[in-house]
């Protein structure tokens, strides 16, 4: 792959882009010890997120209509919360908590890295969290993005096809001019498979650190960094 | 009006951000000096022109299927190419003199005042353009947009109620909530009519200085401002 070919580069950002879990566990005890509420925060979350494939996959499977992250994660939310002896918050706290994930930090080297891509390219989320979630993200953190490419925008969620040749298409270019940038494996083979470039950046820790999936590069990808530092240079930015 | 009630503000973009006339005439002209090319530039501008609003009506109508505003000034610029003596162009001429609206300058004021205004709000175009051409344009001219939202998300050209309210929607917020900008007062009437708020920069001379519409504010608009930095401190920027 020659570096010269590619005109956008997309980024998988949930995991990839920001660390979510540390980020939401910060928050989430912050808020606790502010309310005087104790709970398994970390149990908490781990079953929580454990609600966003099923509800994304009940969406691609047509079992759900289009139904947004921001709801998906409220049902889940709402389901666990008595286990973890919070049944009594009040409805502005439950959206306060529901928000978190437009409250997220991203990695250390990440801010740095886009600022030098976005010099040469064209970059965008390619995500599948909501349009507000991902400006608020953006705002919040400084994420340099020229413009705000995700699954909202195409109502189907990842791995769908419609997301990916959704997104070259409304960046007026061809698949192969377009390289997805992801710490998840099974993205990448849903963008290679459509002719995009795929650029790997391992997460190891993003779910915590007994974290067993997506190590490492399974298939020889475009580009594989260990951050977007390195993910930079290797774009020659 | 208050402006902490406001957090998002959408702006028209062709001729309320950027000054599409003078751009383009600069960029015909130049073009016309490499290739040794003599012709009407104004005349075939303004001609041109004149296609972009009937093919957006017959999208709008149903007569046509979705076209994106590439197409109809493509279609337009066929049309036109050989009543000024440019018959004889090669594709990669036309498709570069068709792109000359991803190559426009801001006004002079634009680029200060959306600066100022992002510190306080979410900023997004609310174009009739496409996205790649509103993307190029912002990469180009240094506009700091936190998200692109124009009518081919959409599918609807404004003003068709789909593009303000599916705008709001994705910004996961009310209407009232989000102000538009725009330099004519169409637009403005047809977000006011869904309740948004709406804030007018008169740009006198976006179609030339015998320009005859759009000259001042036809109604009371939130804000009437002459200029982007004006609007900033209207909005305690």
């Amino acid at each position: 792959m020659n570096p010269q070919d590619i005109k956008a580069i997309l980024f998988d950002t949930f995991g990839t882009v920001t660390d979510w879990r540390s980020s939401i566990l910060d928050d989430f005890r912050a808020f606790g010890e502010r309310n005087a509420l104790e709970a398994d925060w970390e149990a908490l979350l781990d079953e929580w997120k454990t609600g966003y494939r099923p509800g994304m996959d009940a969406v691609r499977s047509g079992e759900w209509p289009w139904t947004r992250v921001d709801q998906i994660y409220r049902t889940k939310l709402d389901e666990i919360l008595p286990r973890y002896g919070l049944a009594g918050l009040a409805e502005g706290e439950k959206v306060y908590l529901n928000r978190a994930w437009h409250r997220i930090d991203p990695w250390p080297d990440a801010v740095d890295g886009l600022t030098r891509i976005k010099k040469k390219y064209v970059i965008s989320p390619l995500s599948n969290g909501d349009v507000d979630c991902l400006v608020n993200m953006a705002k919040r953190a400084g994420l340099p993005w020229d413009v705000i490419l995700c699954a909202e925008i195409f109502r189907h969620y990842k791995p769908d096809p419609e997301v990916y040749l959704g997104a070259v298409e409304l960046l007026g270019l061809e698949p192969h001019e377009v390289m997805l940038v992801a710490a998840h494996n099974y993205d990448l083979r849903a963008a290679r498979s459509h002719d995009m470039r795929t650029g790997f950046v391992a997460r190891p820790t993003e779910y915590g650190a007994q974290q067993k999936t997506d190590l490492k590069a399974e298939e020889e990808w475009d580009v594989i960094a260990t951050d977007f530092r390195e993910l930079a240079s290797a774009l020659r930015c």
